[in-house]
């Protein structure tokens, strides 16, 4: 839950103004996404997204992230389109903050994904690397390996007071990680955030990806793995190794895995869950408790790492190889 | 800022597939009004807005409610307009609270209302006020003289923590609107809660008025005071009489105001001012710091109250008579 930003009348008039889509008819914060404020606007053309980049953003990234949804949208994947102002520009400032207009996605995100939601995340995923395999800019996964040390540093022992024990299990868990972690495997774009609410779905098909603000150049199956932590299990925190297999060979009939990254995919799924496990924590132990966000349970992370730490091959996860 | 109940996807699309609006094709959260949840949806015919009532608004009164939408909408006045059911039913359920699919209204509300916002709040007003006349239903306003003595009591000494020796200040108002209160003024169907964030427009033209649920049957110059509180001063806290004679002169034009309202005006806002201090000042301390809304400044309204107490006559208003 956001909007964090009031705009005034005078400047988002101007704002909308500089653009060729029309008067303004209607104007309204959205109550989704907690990085950056979003409004839901319509003109005369249509229904837009206006987002305004907030502090943990960074204003050196925006490129990075406007130019990879026109490269992907110009490749045929669904995905917000930045609308260009008179002038050609996409990235604009409006109350103080770094601002874009995109278009409008139809299409509604799941509460409680089915098998055939997971298959079509599986699909679209795939299309979505293959799309980003020849986008010429670089941006470094500022959440992986060496961040999480930094991001667990910077937690210190308040782990202990979201779960006890919790401080030694984060150290022996990042140190397993540091010393088997792949680096031999394919890298792209990834997107690195592909939570069911950033995934719009008309029925069973996926209608587009939102959200890049997260995107990088990383391995591409730790990008599956962050998707079977966040698509695979149920509410009471057990592995749906049915939705898994659908996601993974939908995934495959797109993209094949190669033997390296299915040997790998255990390691990367604890990685990833690590990962969501340490932002959760360091959110709960830092957001002001008079914010306008909710901050989200970092256990349930915690439980998800666990049975990654069992899982023995990738066939744990549904498929029949290795 | 508000969304407090999450609907699950079953229950969503059961929902809208009971009305005849097409398939869902958009389901957003809105980030404002503060007592109900409210959603911009789009379907295959259109925008819609969804308000799932929360627990501040009594069951029993949505009829009434919704009623009076209908009422002011077949008289022209550009309201959001309950859609029914194949059922022919307004008033339903979903997620367990009383729900209700309304039209969606064009227009955006202005954060610093200008001159002519003003003159076009004062002749949506007098309009409104001149529909609702023979609206049947009736509906007490459980905000009114008697109910701000019952929430004093049930704030108690708290309101000192806002501002040293308000106790004693409310105890004395209270003592003095008792004393003065009219009681003999033309009543009406009231919206009693009309704020910049109530009144949309394109441009400076008034598109609609919306968020009927604090309206009832009360004296209609109150609604007027309100009005003056809500739209008349500025961010320092001045009173722009400028903005109120536009606000006044443009109500007149629709509708007269008598004699004994304009003499009543000073004190009916008096006791707009105190309604809104006294209400703040109770969310301010029932509030959980952890509940995603934010609390809105008491002090404001005390301000605003001893403005109303220095006043002698509707002149100070900016009218010429009395």
């Amino acid at each position: 839950m956001a909007v964090y930003t009031d705009v005034s009348d005078e400047e988002l008039e101007a704002f909308i103004g500089s653009y060729t889509i029309g008067a303004l008819t209607s104007f309204k914060g959205i109550a989704e996404g907690v990085e950056n404020s979003n409004y839901l606007v319509h003109t005369e053309t249509g229904p837009y997204i206006l987002t305004l980049y907030e502090k943990r953003v960074r204003r050196e990234d925006l490129p990075y992230f406007l130019a990879l949804m026109e490269h992907l949208a110009a490749r045929g994947i669904s995905c917000p389109l930045p609308v260009k102002d008179r002038e050609g520009r996409a990235l604009k400032e409006l109350a103080g903050r770094p601002a874009a207009l995109i278009s409008f996605l139809e299409g509604l995100w799941v509460r409680r994904p089915s098998i055939e939601h997971c298959a079509g995340l599986g699909q679209a995923l795939a299309r979505f690397h293959l799309a980003g395999a020849d986008f010429p800019m670089e941006r470094a996964n500022s959440l992986s390996l060496p961040g999480w040390r930094a991001l667990f540093a910077s937690i210190g022992d308040g782990a202990d007071s979201v779960a006890p024990g919790l401080t030694e299990e984060i150290q022996k868990e990042l140190a397993h990680l540091e010393k088997h972690w792949p680096d031999d495997l394919p890298k792209g774009v990834i997107h690195a955030d592909l939570f069911p609410d950033n995934v719009f779905f008309l029925g069973d098909k996926v209608s587009g990806l939102i959200d890049f603000y997260f995107a990088c150049n990383d391995l591409l199956a730790y990008d599956v793995a962050i998707c079977l932590n966040a698509w695979c299990f149920e509410p009471d925190a057990s592995f749906n190794v049915t939705k898994a297999r659908a996601l993974l060979q939908a995934y495959e009939r797109e993209r094949r895995l190669n033997e390296s990254e299915l040997a790998s995919l255990p390691t990367l799924a604890r990685g990833a869950a690590l990962r969501f496990l340490l932002t959760r924590t360091y959110d709960m132990l830092n957001t002001d408790a008079n914010a306008l966000v909710k901050t989200k349970n970092p256990t349930e992370y915690l439980r998800k790492l666990r049975f990654h730490q069992r899982v023995r091959s990738a066939r744990d996860y549904g498929l029949g190889k290795t």
